[in-house]
C-alpha cells in the first residue's frame, strides 16, 4: 500500500490526474528504458556499430509488458545498480544478440533520455490544459465583460470594475504561458546519449551519430553537446511550472476569497452529494478552490528543489539526480490537478451577479469617493477636493452615514454640486473606466497570437 | 503502479525504510482513524455522552482489516469528502450501535489525531536510530581518538587532527539532537478532539472529558485547547527533523569527499556482487553517500513547507492539511532512509588509516607551518617568524621544494633552530592540540545525560 | 546610500525596528569583535600564555570607538582578509602590546564568537517582545472571554465561538513559544575560540582553559567540543524564530480578514494622519497587518537558508558563513518589525463587537445547524435529523429564507419542536460549547508556567 | 551604518558590485519616482488631461538631486504612506504646477513602473556580463581543447576528458541563458501606468493613452492590460537569474574541488599581498570561489520568495509587494557578486597542466578499465571481457598494483593481446573520444547565434 498521498487510492485524485500520474509510474519509467535500449541498438546497427542483425533481434525481442518489475527490483537490491538488473533481463529476451544491447552506453544515457521522454508526454498534457484554460477564460471574460463588481485592494473595497476584467488579467497571464511553454520546448525536450562522461570514447568514432540517431528515432532533439553535468533545461521547464502554478494557485485563493460566507459572489461547482462537513449539515465548502490554492506551495518547493540541483560536480554525480526523480514527478502531478480543477471550476462554477451588485453598495457609497474627488476636483482644485472628499469619508465611515448624505450636507460643497450630478457619479458603473475595453484589448491580443487555436499535438 | 519514488519498487528503497513506510502507508492511515473513532466511542460511553451498550458494539464490530479501501476510495470520489465512507462503512460494521459512531466529532479532530498517533510512530523508529547512531558514533570517536589526519578548511590541507575528534563533533552534535527530541516529545504528541470549531459544542458541556479520555486510551497527550488553527507543533518537529537530516546530510557529504580517488581516506561498505557501474569496471562509487547527502535537500523542502502551513486561516482551513499530508510523510521517509544509510557506513565504513597519514605528509611540510610560526615566535617575535614563516611557505609551495628544505636553508633562521627541532615541529603527531582530549570530553558528556543507554520504547 | 530595504530610510521601519538593526549594524559587529579580542588577551594573561602586561595594555588601549571602518574597509579590499586590518589596526593602538593580540586565535574565532554575541543581544529582544505578546494575549483573550463571533472553517462561516477564544489559542501558542526560547538559551548561547581546525593546537595546553575564561568574560557558555563543522545551533534558533513567525504572520493573515469590509470585525489601530490611499479618500488601509503577514515569507527564507547551510566541509569551510550572515540578520530584523506590529495591533486595534453580532445573523440561521442537528437527533435518531437538517439546510440557502422557517415548515418536524425550543437552539449565544472555559484553561497554564511574568533580562 | 550585509563596508563586495547596488541603492529609487511623475506630467499634458503650461512647470522644477532623503523618511513615517512625502516635496518644487502632479495616478502606478526602470538597469548588466562570461569561455574553451584531464563522476576518476570539453558544457549554457534573456526582455520590461485597480478610471477616456504615452518616454513596453495582480513578470525574471546563478555557482564548486589540495588542478587568481589564513602562513585559500558558490543558495531563497509572491489578493494587494522589495535587489545583487568574481577568476586563474597530467596517472591505469573492456570485448565477447575486467580492476585496486601488470598477467588474456597494445589503449590521450570535436560544435553553435557578438547597449 502507498505511502505517498499522490499514489493513495482515497485522497490521490486530490493531488494529481490519472494521467499524469501514468506518465510518472515506475512502469512507464521502465517502458521508457526500454524503448531507448532498442532505439540505440537500432542505430547502433544502421551504423555498423552493432551487427545489423543484433539491432533487428534485440527489436524484435524486446518486451517491456513481459518485465517482472518485482524480480528487477530484487536484483537491484542485490546488485546494487538501478538499471543493470533491467538490462540483464533485456538481454535475456534477445537471446545471443543480447550482448549488444547497451552497447556503448553508460547508466545516464538511458536514465536521463527516459526522463525527457516522460517529460515529452507531461509537456503535452501541460500544455493541453493551459490552452484549454486560455480558452475558458477567453470565453468568460467576454461573457462578463460588463459584469460590475467590486474591486478590492488590500482587502478592502476600492473602485468598481467588471467581472470580465478579473478575468481577463488572467487571460493575459495565460497567454504569456503558453508563449514561454512553446519558447523552452525545444530546448527542453532534448536527449542525453553520449556515454559515461559524454565524450561518446565507448562508442568509437561515430558516437555522436549514434545519439543524433537514438534521438531521432525517439523524437527528442540532439544537444551540442552532453548536459550530464548541466541541468538547467530541467531547472527551466520547472521554472515555467512554477509560473503556471502560480496563476491557477492566484485564482483558487482569489475565488476561495469571493466565495467567503461574507462576500459570496461566487460558488465552486456543487454536485449532489456532496458533503460539505461531516458535522455541519450546512456547510458548502470551497473544497476544490482549497485544493487548487495548496497544490501551489508544494510545486514551489519541487521548483526550488531543482533549481538546487543544476549543482552538479565534476563529469556527474547522483545527487541531483535524486531531486530530480523526486520533484519533476512532483510538479507535473501537482500542477495536474491544479490545471484539472481550474479547468472544473471555470467551466461550472456559479457566478453570484446580483451578490456583485449588492456588495457595490455596501460601503453606502464610499466605493466612488475617487471619482467625487476627481470631479470635485475639476470645480474647486485637487487639493481642496481632496481635504473636502477625505473628511467626508472620515465621517461617512464613522458614523455610518451614507457617504452622498454626507457631501450634500457638507457647507463647502452646497453651491458646487446637485443631488442629481451626485447620484450620477455614485453609480458604480458610470466609474468603470476602461475596464471592459481592456477585456477586448486583451482577447484581441490572444487571438493575434494564434496560441488558443494552435494544435498542441 | 506508483508514482512517486518513494513508492517504486526499484528504487523506493533508496528513498525510504519499509519500516516507515509502512507508518505511513495508507493502510495504516486508515487504521489510526478506526482506532480513534473505536476510543472516542469508548470514551463516551463511559462518560454517557452515548450509550454504554452502543460504545461496546462499536469496539467489538470495528475490524480496520476488513475494510475495502478501494471501494472506500470510489465513495469519496463520489461524496467529495475523504472520511464520511469510512465512517460509513464503520456504521455498517456496528449494526444499530453505528450512529452513535463519530458522535459530536469533526472530520478534522480524526485526520488530524490520526496523523499524531502516525507521528507517534515515526518519533519512536527516529529516536532509535539517532540514538544508535550516537552509539556508533560514539564507538569510533574511541576507536579512533588518536588516528592522525589531515584537518582542512576551505577545502584546503590545514593542520593535522585526528579522526576520533571529527567524529566527535558529530557525536555531540547528536547528543544535542537527543536532547531536542526528548524536550518536544510531550508536546509535539498531542491530540486533538473537539469539534468542528475547537469549541466541544457539539459534545455537550463533557466535551473536555470526551477529548482528554480518548486520547488517554489513545496514549497521546490532551492539549490546553484546541489546535486546528495552530499547527505550531507539527513545525517544531519538522525543525528538529531538519537538523538531524542536517547532520546525516553533512555526514554523507563528508565521507563522499574523504572517499575522492585523490583523498581516498574512507571507503563506504562494499560489498560483493554490487556494481560501481554499468560501463567502467573499475567503479566504486560513493553510492550511498551520495544517497545519504542527496536526501537532505528534499527534506529540507518538506520542512519549508511545514512551517509556511502554520498559516491557517480562521478556525480552520484545508490549506495546511495538505501541505501536512505532503511534508509529514516524506521527511519522515527520507530521513528513515537517512538514519539507515548513516548506521550502516558508520558500522561497515573501510577507514584508510595509511592513506590518513601518506597525506598528512602531501604538503611536503607546509600543513606545519602554523607550528613553525609558533615556535620561531617565541625566538623571534610573532611578526618576524610569521614574516618568515610566509615566505618560507610561498616559495615552498612556489618552487614545490620541501618545506623542511627551505627553512633550513633561510638565512635568518640559520641560528635559531636545529634539524632535529625542526623535524620535531613537523611531525603532524606532535601537533594534534587537544584534539584526542576533546573526545574523552565529548564522551563523558554523552555518557552523563544519560541519553545514549535510555530506553527509547 | 542604502540598497537592501532593511537600511531604507524611508522603508526600512517597516521592515526592522533601529533596536534590532542596532544588534546587526556593522559598527556592533566591530565592536563585537574587539570585545573578543580584548576578553581573549585577558584570558591569556590570566593563563600565562602571553604576558600578562601586555593583556592589561590591550585592554587599556583597545578603543572600537576610535576605529574608522571605513579605512578598515580599504584595507579588507586590499589584502582580502575581512579580519585582519581590524587586527592590525588593534595592535597600532596597543602598541608594543599589540603582538599578543589574537595570539592563537583563528578569524573563525572571532568571527562566531561575535555572531553569538549579538544573537545574545537579539535573543533578549525577542524573549521580551514574545513575552510583552503572550500579557497583551492573555489581557485580551480575558477581556473577550464572552465576547461571541463567528467561527469560520474553508473561509465560511461554521459555528459561534467568543473572539477571547481565538486569542487563547494564540496565548497557548506564545506560551510554548516562551518554553521553546528557554528551552534552546543555553544550548545556543555558546561561544567559539579554539583555533584553526578546534584543536587549541595554537594555544598550547591550555587551549580549553584560554576558551573557557574568555567565554566566561563575555558570558558566553563554553561548548564540549569546536563547533566551526556544527552549525546546528543557529538552525535551532532559525527554527524557533520560523515558529514566532509563523504565529504573528498568522495574526497578521487573521485580523487583515477580520478588517476586509464585508466582514468588518476588526480594525488595526489608525493614527491621524495617516493616509489609506493617495487617491481614495475613503481608504482605511490594513498597512500594518500587510506588513505583519507579508515578513513571514521572507523569514521562512532565512530559515531555510540557514538550515541548508549546516552542510559545512571538513574543518570548516566559508561557505555557510555567508549564508549566516546574510539570514541571521534578516531574520532576527524581520521579526523584529512582526513583534513590534503585533504589540502596537494588539494594544490598539479597535474591536468591532457589534459587527460580530451582526455577522452572526448573516446566515439567517444556517450557522446554528449542527446544535439544531444535534437536538433533532436526540429525538428523531441522528440519521433521520441530519438528512432533514440537511436538506432544510440547502433549501434555506438555495431560496434564501430563514432557517427558522424552513425548519418550522418542515412536515417532519411538525410535532417535535417548538417554536421557542427552536428560538432558544439558534441563539448563538447558547452554543458556545466550552469556548469561554478554555480560556481560562489556557491562561491557568500560562500562569502556571510562570513564563509571563519571568524577568527576562 | 548599515545592518544587511549588502551595505556593509567592509565586507559588502563580496556580496555584490558597486554598480549593481548603485541601480538599487534607495536613491536611485527615489530618482526613478520623480522620472516617472515627470513623464507621466508630460504625457498628461501632451492629452490634454491636464494644462500642457503645468506639464512643462511640472518638468522644469522637478529636481530629484534636491529632494531630502531624511525629510521624506520623516514624513513617512508620520503619514504613514510611502509615496505621498516624495509627492508632496515635488509639489513644492512645481509650485502652482504641482496640483497636476501625480493626477489621476495610484501609488502602486509609480512604485511598480519604478521597479521596472530599476530591473531594466539590472537586465543591461547581467546580460552584459553574461555575454562577457560567454566571451571568455569561448576563449578557454578552444585554449584548453585537447588539455587532458581525468573527468570525474560521484566524486571519482572516471575516464579522461579534455578541460577544453568541460568549458564548453559551461559555454553552451551560457549560450542558451543568453537566449533566455533575449526571450524574455520585452515581456518582462513593461510599466504599468493604470490607476488604483488598473480600469484607469481616473484618467477619464484617455487612460490607456497616458499609459502608452508615458512608458514610451521612459522606455518601457506598455502592457495589454494592468499587471498590478499578475506578478508573473517579476517571477519569469527571477527564474532566468535562478538558472544563471545556477550555472555560475557551480562553476565555483567544481574549481573549488579542483583546486583542493589533493586534486590541485586550478589555482584562483592570487594577488601579492592577499593573506590566505590569520594563522597558517601556508594557506591560500580558494576564497573567490567559496565566495561564488555560496552565493547561489541565497539567490534561490529570493527566487523562491518572488515564486511565492505572485499570489496577489484581488486586484491588488501590499504583500507580494514587500517580497519583491526585498528579492528582486537581492538576487541582482548576489548575481552581480557572482558574474564579475566569475569574469576575475576565468581571466585570472591558474590551469595546473602537469597536475591534470599526473592525476591521470594516479588510478595506475584503472582510469581505463572502458577502454580495455571494449577493446578486450572486440576479441573475447563483451561479456567475457567485461567479467575478467572486472576481475581484474578489482584486484588491482585492492592490491594496489598497475591495472597493466594485472592485465599482462591474467591467464585468459595471454594469448589476446600485446603489450604495446595494451599501452597504446591505456594511453589517456587516445580516449578522449570526441571530446575536443564537440568543443567545436559548441563554439560553432554559439558563433552562429550571434549572441556573443551583439551589442547589449
Amino acid at each position: 500500500m502507498a505511502s505517498h498521498i499522490i499514489d493513495f487510492l482515497i485522497l490521490g485524485n486530490n493531488f494529481g490526474t490519472q494521467e499524469m500520474r501514468d506518465v510518472w509510474s515506475e512502469t512507464n519509467r521502465l517502458h521508457k528504458h526500454v524503448a531507448i535500449e532498442v532505439a540505440l541498438a537500432q542505430a547502433e546497427g544502421e551504423l555498423g556499430v552493432i551487427p545489423q542483425e543484433a539491432a533487428e533481434q534485440i527489436a524484435r525481442s524486446a518486451n517491456a509488458q513481459a518485465l517482472d518489475i518485482t524480480e528487477i527490483a530484487k536484483e537491484v537490491a542485490r546488485v546494487k545498480h538501478s538499471l543493470m538488473p533491467t538490462i540483464n533481463a533485456l538481454q535475456k529476451q534477445a537471446g545471443e544478440a543480447g550482448q549488444y544491447i547497451h552497447y556503448g552506453a553508460t547508466t545516464q544515457d538511458i536514465v536521463d533520455t527516459g526522463t525527457v521522454l516522460q517529460l515529452q508526454e507531461a509537456f503535452k498534457i501541460v500544455l493541453r490544459d493551459t490552452q484549454l484554460i486560455a480558452i475558458e477564460l477567453k470565453r468568460l471574460a467576454k461573457k462578463y465583460q460588463y459584469l460590475p463588481m467590486v474591486g478590492r485592494t488590500h482587502g478592502m473595497q476600492a473602485l468598481p470594475t467588471t467581472f470580465g476584467f478579473k478575468l481577463a488579467v488572467w487571460l493575459d497571464e495565460f497567454v504569456r504561458h503558453l508563449q514561454r511553454l512553446y519558447e523552452i520546448k525545444d530546448r527542453v525536450l532534448v536527449g542525453n546519449i553520449n556515454g559515461a562522461i559524454s565524450t561518446y570514447a565507448s562508442f568509437g568514432e561515430q558516437g555522436p551519430e549514434v545519439e543524433a540517431r537514438t534521438l531521432e528515432i525517439l523524437g527528442l532533439n540532439t544537444p551540442n553537446i552532453g548536459w550530464q553535468s548541466a541541468r538547467d533545461r530541467f531547472s527551466e521547464y520547472a521554472s515555467v511550472i512554477a509560473l503556471i502554478s502560480g496563476t491557477v494557485g492566484k485564482i483558487g485563493n482569489e475565488f476561495y476569497n469571493l466565495m467567503r460566507t461574507e462576500i459570496n459572489e461566487i460558488e465552486e461547482p456543487f454536485s449532489e452529494g456532496k458533503i460539505g462537513s461531516s458535522t455541519m449539515p450546512h456547510k458548502r465548502n470551497p473544497a476544490a478552490l482549497e485544493g487548487l490554492a495548496s497544490l501551489t506551495p508544494p510545486i514551489l518547493k519541487s521548483v526550488a528543489l531543482i533549481h538546487e540541483s543544476m549543482n552538479v560536480e565534476h563529469e556527474r554525480d547522483a545527487m541531483s539526480w535524486r531531486a530530480e526523480w523526486i520533484a519533476l514527478p512532483e510538479m507535473n502531478i501537482y500542477l495536474s490537478a491544479q490545471l484539472q480543477i481550474t479547468l472544473n471550476v471555470l467551466r461550472g462554477m456559479k457566478v453570484n451577479d446580483k451578490q456583485m451588485i449588492k456588495n457595490l453598495e455596501l460601503q453606502n457609497g464610499l466605493l466612488l469617493s475617487e471619482k467625487i474627488m476627481f470631479e470635485l476636483g475639476k470645480r474647486l482644485g485637487k487639493q481642496t477636493a481632496h481635504h473636502i472628499v477625505y473628511e467626508c469619508s472620515m465621517q461617512a465611515f464613522e458614523q455610518d452615514t451614507p457617504f452622498k448624505t454626507v457631501l450634500l450636507n457638507h457647507p463647502a460643497l452646497l453651491e458646487h454640486l446637485t443631488k442629481e450630478e451626485l447620484e450620477e457619479w455614485l453609480n458604480p458603473v458610470n466609474y468603470l473606466g476602461s475596464a471592459p475595453q481592456k477585456v477586448d484589448v486583451v482577447i484581441d491580443y490572444a487571438d493575434k497570437t494564434g496560441l488558443l487555436t494552435k494544435d498542441v499535438l
